[in-house]
C-alpha cells in the first residue's frame, strides 16, 4: 500500500466509523448482518484505492459485494459469549468480485482494518453476474445500430415503441467463452405495457458486455408481432375512469394503523416470533438469507438450532424451443442476473398484508456505491384460517369435549422479478416447528411470435401452446435449488432414508397376509443421498445421531417434498450439463464454505465444471457430519390460455417438519388469541 | 297398499305438506337439497307404516336415509326451465336402507306422493353403516359382562374410569359374514380425557350388533396401560386457573359483528361467491356434497359447469399392526361408520373464522326420526395473504410498473371425527377457476400399550413408534377416495394423459441435443385411466372433446395432484381386496348411478366384490362420455413423538385447475378490495 493510499484509507476509516456507529445506534448488530451502505461504500473505497495503486488505468466494475461470513466456530462462539453485543463483533469482511481489463478478480476485503486481504485472478470458465447497468446499456444499444433500425423499419414498426431485453446465451460446447456476450431480443409496445406478449421475432442483436458494443445482428425472418389487444394488465386505466386514488387513501390508513402492533419483533436483522428466532439478511445474489433458525423448547429452556443457513442458490430455466432466437434460452437466473439484484420493492397491502413490516436491501451498483431496494422483504404473521390441531371427543359417555387451536404462522416474503417472470419466495415458520418454503410463479410468459392464428393450422412441433393469435407460449422448466445447511440440534447430522417395505406374513399365525414396515438406511456418502422424489413411500429424515429423545428416538427433522418434477433433457445436452443439479431433487453434501452456488459461482456461459453435480462426484462421507441439504424444486410448464396475458400464481412447496425433535407435540399448550 | 294404509298416507300427506311449505317459506328450494327434517319424518312414517302393514313384528332400524337424486336430465331441465322455482320441483324421493329381522332392505320412497316405490331384500355380502345407537349400546355392553369386569379387576383398574369403543372387524376370508360383529376395545381415563393414549391392551370383547349382546371375550395378556401424565389436551383447566370465560366473551362479539357482512350469498343450499355458484348438501354417509359447481364466464355471459357432483366416497384406514387386537383394524370409515354421521359441530372462531356462516345437517336416528348436527358446515371467505397474480415491469426505460392482485378464496369446511382421528375437509374455490381440496388429518393417534419404556429395549418389529413410555403409535395408512363427476363445460368429457417426452435432436441444425415435448393420449377405456401419481412428468387433463377455445385448444380442466402415496399391502391381503381403490390415485369411470361408494355400498364386513376396482374390470369406454374421476388421496403415517398426545394437522391436497377452459386469464380484471 502506497503512503498516499494509507492516508486515504485512514480518512475513509474515520468516515466509515462515524457512519457505522450511526447505523449501530438504531439497531442491534449481528455478525451475519449484510453489509450496510457505509460498509459498501468503504469496500468501494478500499478496492478502487487498492486497484488504482496498481498499474492499471482500467475502470473497476463491481459485480458482487457481499458479507464474507465469519466461520461457524466464530459465530457460535460469539453467540455463546456472555457479552454478545455489537462491541465484540468479529471482524467485518467482504467478498468482492470485480471486472477490470476484461479480467475477473476475487478480492477479500477486511472492512474493519481497511485492507485487501487477498486478490485473485479468476481464470476458469464462466463470468460473474451481469450488472444492472450492463443490462440497461446493452438493451439500449440496438437503437443506435443502423442494421437493427433497418430491421424494425422493414417490419413497419415504430422504433419509439420498441423496447429490448438482454438474454444470456449459455454455452454450447464452444472452447472460448471468455467474451461476455448477450443476445438482445426486442418487443413492441404500441398500445400495451405487456411487452413480452409482443415479441419482435426473427431478429436478434448480439452485444459484447465488456466492450459494450454490438457485435452482430441476425435477421432471419419476419414473424408477425402478436396483437396488443387484451394484453395489458394495469388497473390504472380503469382506476382513472372510476376516480383516481380510490384505493390509495384507504391503503395508507390501514398500514399506519396495524404496523403499530406487530406480533413479532424485528431487532435489526433478527426476527423473533412465538417460539422461533432467526436472522434475515439480504444478499445481491441470493436475495433473502435465513440464518441461525432456532426454535425454543420449553422443556430444555433453550433455543435449539434447526437451520444454520438457508437461501435460494440457483434458478435454472431452460426453454424447450429450438428456434434460432430461443434454443439458447436456458437461464441461470441467480447466477447470471443476481437473485438479489432482481428483487423488487414489495407493495404494502397487496404484496404483503396490512400487518407486515418491511426491510430494505442494499447492494452496490456497478461503481461499487450503495443502492437501496426499499421494502425488499416483508415479514408478517399469517392467520390463514387453518387449524393447528383439534379433537372432538364423542367416546366418553355423557360428555362432549371439543378442543380446537387456530394456526398462525410467520411469513418472510420476497419477490424476484426476472424480466417477465415474478417469483414469490415465502419462508414460513410455524409454531409446530415446521419451516415451509413456497415458491409462487407468476408474472408474464415469454412468448414467441408465429404465423399461426388457430391450432388447426399447426402441423409441426411448435414447442409450446398457441395462446392467442400469433402467440406461442413456449414450453419450459423452472428448477430452483435451495441451499439448506441444516444443523438439527447441533452441527453433526446424518441423512436417513426410510423405505416403507411390504412384508409378507409367513404361516397362519395371522389372518393378515401382508403389512408394511419402515426400513431405514443412513446415507454414508453423497451418492447415497441423491434422490428423485416421486411417491411418498420413502421418508427422508435428517437426524442428529448423537442425540436422542428421552425414550430413545433419534432427534430429527423430516423433509416433506410437495409435488415435484425432475429433469427431462438428455445428460449430454449443454444446458443440462450446466444445470445438472436438476437431475435430483435431493442432494446432501458435507459443508464446504466454497460450495454455495449449485450452478457455479460464475454461471454466465459456465461449462458446468463447478456445480453441485460435479462436487458430489467425489462421493464424500456425509454421515455424522455438518451436512447441507440441496433441494431442487421443479416445475414443467406447458402454458395454457389462462396464463395469458398474465399468469395466476402457481405454487411449489416443500417443508421441513420436526420428527422426534421434540419430546411431544410442541403446541399442545397453544392458546387461541381471539 | 291396504285401505287403512292409504288413509294413513293421506293424513301424513297433509301433515307433511304443511311442514314442507313452512320450510320452503324461509329459503329457496332446489331439487338437490338434502332431506329436510319433516321429509325425514315423512319417510320414517311411510316406511314404518309400510313395514307394519306386512306380517312382521320386528322393529325397523334405519341405517341410511338420503335424497334419491333426480337424474341429470331432470336436473338440467329444471335448471334450464324459465320458471325454476320451488313450485316445479321434481318429485322428492328418498333412498332408504333398513335392517329388520336380521335382513337388510333397500327401499325407494316417494315422499311427494307418500309411497314406497320399491322394496328390495339385499342378499349380498357386507352390511350397512352402523347406527350411532348401535355403537353407543355396544360400547356399554362390556360393563354388564362379568368376564370383562373380571379382566378389568385383574388389571387393578377402576371400572368407573373405563370407556369402550367399538371397532369393525373387516373380512378375512370367512364364508359367513352376515353376522354384524364388532370388537369392543377399551381405554382408561383416570386423570385424562385422552382415552386413546391409554388403551387397555390384551383384552377385547366381541359384540353381535343385531342381537346386541356380547358373544365372547378374549383376554390374552396383561399389557401395561400407558400413563395419563402429559396426555390431556384440554385448555379448560388452565382457563379455570386464569379466569373462566376469558375467551368466550370476545368470541361472540366478533361473530355478531362480522356475520352481518358476508361476502357471499347462501340462498338455501346454493352458494354464490364471486364468479362461482354451487349447491352444498349434507348426506349422512358422504358428509358434504358439492353439486353443480359452475363458474361465470363474462365473455360467454353465462355460468359454465365444472363439477356435477363431488364428495368423499370412502376412507380406508388400514393399520400395519399384526397383534391380535390390531390386525383386523382396516377401517372403511365412510361406509362402516358414516362420514356424515361422524361430522361434528364446528366451533365458531376456532374451527372457522369470524366471517364464517354455518349450516346445520339433518339425518335420521336409528328410529328414523330427524336429528340435527348444528354447524355441520361453515362457509367463509379466506384472505390467506397470498398473491393472485403480480408483475413488476422494469424493462421499459424510465418507467416502473407494478401490478399486484390479492387472492381471496371461498372455503367450505367440514370436520369428520372418526373416534380418535379428526379429518378437516376443505373445499376451496378460487376466482381463477381452481377447486382445491385439502384434507387435514389431526386429532389423536390410536395407541397400543407395550412393556417397552425405551427404544433400546426393542428387538422386534413393534409395528409402530414408541412415542412415550409403554405407548406405541401404530403405523397405518389413510386412503380417501373422492368422487368427482366432472362436467367440463358439458357432460361429455374425455381424459387426456400428456406425457412430457424427451426428444433427441438429430443432426447439427441446432446446438441443442434434446428438448421435451408433450405427447398426448386420450384414454379410451377405464384400464387406460388408472394412474399412480408420482413425479409431475405426466399431465392429467379432462377435456370436453366437443368444444374448443376460439383459437382451437381443447377446453379442459387439469388435475394437479399434490404429494401422494399408493398402497403397499399385497394384492391378496383381505383389507387390500376390500380397499383396492387405494391401488391407484386416479381412476376414471363412465357415470353410473349405482357406482357411488368406492369401497362398496355395504362396506362393513364386505368382501370387496362391489368396489371401484371391480366395476372398472369391465374396462368400459370413457371417451367422449359423461365420466367420473375418482381421486385417491393417500397418507402413510409412521408416527413421531410430535404426534403425541394430539397431532398437529398434516395436510394432503389436490387441485382441479382450468386448462384452456377460458380464453385467457379469468382474473385479469380482478380488483383489490382494501
Amino acid at each position: 500500500m502506497s503512503p498516499s493510499t494509507l492516508k486515504l484509507s485512514l480518512l475513509f476509516f474515520f468516515f466509515f466509523f462515524f457512519f457505522h456507529i450511526a447505523l449501530l445506534s438504531h439497531a442491534f448488530s449481528h455478525p451475519l448482518d449484510p453489509l450496510a451502505p457505509p460498509e459498501i461504500t468503504t469496500v468501494q473505497t478500499i478496492v478502487t484505492s487498492y486497484i488504482s495503486s496498481s498499474s492499471t488505468n482500467e475502470k473497476v466494475h463491481f459485480h458482487y459485494v457481499g458479507l464474507d461470513e465469519p466461520d461457524k466456530p466464530t459465530i457460535n462462539s460469539w453467540l455463546s459469549s456472555s457479552t454478545t453485543s455489537s462491541s465484540n463483533l468479529p471482524p467485518r469482511q467482504a467478498f468482492v468480485i470485480i471486472r477490470i481489463g476484461k479480467q475477473t478478480r476475487e478480492l477479500e476485503v477486511d472492512i474493519s482494518n481497511h485492507s485487501v486481504v487477498s486478490n485473485k485472478l479468476y481464470n476458469g470458465n464462466g463470468s460473474p453476474t451481469i450488472t444492472s447497468e450492463e443490462i440497461d446499456k446493452s438493451n439500449d444499444l440496438p437503437f443506435k445500430y443502423p442494421p437493427f433500425i433497418a430491421s424494425i423499419e422493414k417490419r413497419g414498426l415504430k422504433l419509439e415503441e420498441v423496447v429490448c431485453g438482454s438474454c444470456t446465451i449459455g454455452w454450447f460446447g464452444e472452447k472460448e467463452t471468455s467474451n461476455r456476450i448477450v443476445n438482445v431480443n426486442c418487443y413492441y409496445m404500441d398500445g400495451t405495457v405487456n411487452i413480452y406478449m409482443r415479441p419482435i421475432g426473427g431478429v436478434v442483436v448480439m452485444v459484447d458486455l465488456d466492450q459494450m458494443k454490438v457485435t452482430g445482428l441476425r435477421d432471419r425472418a419476419i414473424i408477425p408481432v402478436p396483437k396488443a389487444e387484451g394484453t395489458d394488465y394495469r388497473q390504472e386505466k380503469e382506476a382513472a375512469e372510476e376516480g383516481e386514488g380510490r384505493f390509495r387513501s384507504s391503503l395508507e390508513e390501514k398500514v399506519t394503523m396495524q404496523q403499530d402492533h406487530p406480533n413479532f419483533l424485528l431487532d435489526g436483522h433478527l426476527v423473533r416470533w412465538e417460539n422461533w428466532e432467526f436472522h434475515l439478511a439480504f444478499d445481491m445474489r441470493a436475495g433473502p438469507i435465513i440464518s441461525l433458525a432456532s426454535i425454543f423448547d420449553p422443556e430444555q429452556d433453550s433455543y435449539r438450532r434447526v437451520l444454520y443457513k438457508g437461501f435460494l442458490s440457483e434458478m435454472f430455466v431452460p426453454y424447450m424451443d429450438l428456434t434460432y432466437e430461443w434454443y439458447s434460452r436456458s437461464f441461470f437466473d441467480s447466477g447470471e442476473y443476481g437473485g438479489g439484484l432482481c428483487t423488487v420493492p414489495l407493495q404494502p397491502l397487496t404484496d404483503c398484508p396490512a400487518n407486515a413490516m418491511f426491510m430494505d436491501g442494499y447492494f452496490p451498483n456497478q461503481d461499487g456505491l450503495p443502492v437501496k431496494t426499499p421494502n425488499v422483504f416483508c415479514v408478517f404473521e399469517r392467520d390463514g384460517q387453518d387449524i393447528l390441531w383439534r379433537h372432538t371427543e364423542t367416546g366418553i359417555p355423557k360428555r362432549l369435549i371439543t378442543e380446537v387451536r387456530k394456526e398462525k404462522t410467520l411469513v418472510v416474503r420476497t419477490v424476484l422479478t426476472l424480466s417477465n417472470y415474478d417469483y414469490i419466495i415465502d419462508w414460513e415458520f410455524k409454531t409446530t416447528g415446521v419451516i415451509k418454503i413456497t415458491v409462487g410463479a407468476t408474472g408474464l410468459l415469454e412468448m414467441r411470435g408465429t404465423e399461426y392464428t388457430h391450432v388447426d393450422q399447426i402441423k409441426e412441433d411448435v414447442y409450446g401452446t398457441l395462446l392467442a393469435e400469433n402467440s406461442i407460449g413456449a414450453n419450459h422448466d423452472h428448477f430452483l435449488s435451495f441451499y439448506l445447511d441444516l444443523d438439527i440440534d447441533g452441527e453433526a447430522n446424518s441423512f436417513v432414508k426410510t423405505k416403507l417395505e411390504t412384508k409378507r406374513v409367513n404361516g397362519n399365525w395371522s389372518k393378515r397376509k401382508s403389512y408394511w414396515t419402515p426400513v431405514s438406511q443412513t446415507a454414508n456418502t453423497e451418492s447415497e443421498a441423491r434422490i428423485r422424489v416421486g411417491s411418498g413411500d420413502t421418508q427422508l429424515v435428517f437426524i442428529n445421531p448423537n442425540k436422542k429423545t428421552k425414550i430413545g428416538n433419534n432427534i430429527g427433522y423430516r423433509l416433506y417434498p410437495g409435488s415435484n418434477v425432475g429433469h427431462l433433457m438428455s445428460d449430454d445436452d449443454y444446458p443440462q450439463i450446466r444445470g445438472d443439479f436438476s437431475k435430483y431433487n435431493v442432494w446432501v453434501t458435507p459443508f464446504n464454505k466454497s460450495e454455495i452456488w449449485a450452478g457455479g459461482l460464475y454461471a454466465d456461459r459456465s461449462h458446468g465444471d463447478d456445480t453441485l453435480a460435479v462436487w458430489t462426484e467425489r462421493d464424500r462421507e456425509i454421515k455424522d457430519k455438518d451436512i447441507v441439504l440441496w433441494y431442487t424444486l421443479g416445475f414443467h410448464h406447458v402454458p395454457c390460455q389462462e396464463d395469458f396475458p398474465v399468469m395466476p400464481t402457481l405454487n411449489g412447496v416443500f417443508e421441513l417438519r420436526p420428527y422426534n425433535f421434540f419430546e411431544h407435540n410442541p403446541v399442545l399448550n397453544a392458546k387461541n388469541e381471539l
